[in-house]
């Protein structure tokens, strides 16, 4: 089962697409989307879906900034994204900040270098990952794939 | 000019289409979408987009709501919304409901009757409409005319 992870923010968008197969996890891709418009991210979206068939999409669930202006814009840019994957007829879940969290540490209240670090430990991937919106991408796929199979890894 | 005018929300999504010709301007359909999923809303525009070819689309801003909750799915909405109107290759302007409520009244107190009252007198409208979400929808498209054409009516 190929999965698909999106970290959704306004100026930038992580993805991680992963492999989920009997007990192992792998990476297949991961980086930033080039667009961050409605029709750009609707491109980026239909080209991942075509390159990579994803059986499933997980979109990190919003839950509140400091900035009201913020929440409104990524909320908007979440819309976006459930629009995309809707067109690729793409099944979409949905997990918390802490859920994903949890999915790659033990505990909920991870630092950025601890997600990226087990994020490779994962995923077996050699080389840092140079965006951790990238990483926080392929942390949600991770959870996705721990929500939907328990006992995956 | 074809103009189309969404009134986007998490529950109810009323449209307005209207034309406006030299300093004239007329209603040509409003109403409520029947699907308000992410998938639901790009069929319903696809279909109005087929249906009425607009020019351009008016989407009432975001401000604030008092449920923090609620601004993140509105916002949502929206994201759903510019992204089927991408889609369509349909041009987006975005008012304020202030600037919608100027659009129609003289002033910006408005409420929902006498939005209502001006937009059937605006595009003489006989018959009442059913939805105030409805009519909000031609109120965005009447100002997304005065705006875009300064001396229409």
């Amino acid at each position: 089962m190929v999965i698909l992870g999106i970290d959704p923010g306004t100026t930038r968008i992580g993805f991680g697409v992963i492999r989920s197969e009997r007990s192992k996890l792998t990476s297949i891709a991961y980086g930033l989307f080039s667009q961050v418009s409605p029709a750009g991210v609707i491109d980026e979206i239909n080209k991942i879906s075509e390159k990579y068939r994803p059986d499933m999409a997980a979109v990190e669930k919003l839950f509140f900034f400091k900035n009201q202006k913020t929440i409104i814009s990524v909320g908007e840019m979440r819309g976006v994204i459930m629009a995309a994957l809707a067109i690729n007829s793409i099944p979409v879940k949905e997990f918390t900040p802490l859920q994903v969290k949890q999915a790659v540490s033990s505990y909920g209240r991870a630092g950025k270098d601890q997600v990226q670090k087990m994020v490779r430990l994962i995923l077996s991937i050699k080389d840092p990952i140079q965006s951790d919106d990238a990483a926080d991408g392929l942390a949600i796929a991770i959870c996705c794939a721990n929500n939907i199979l328990p006992t995956n890894y």
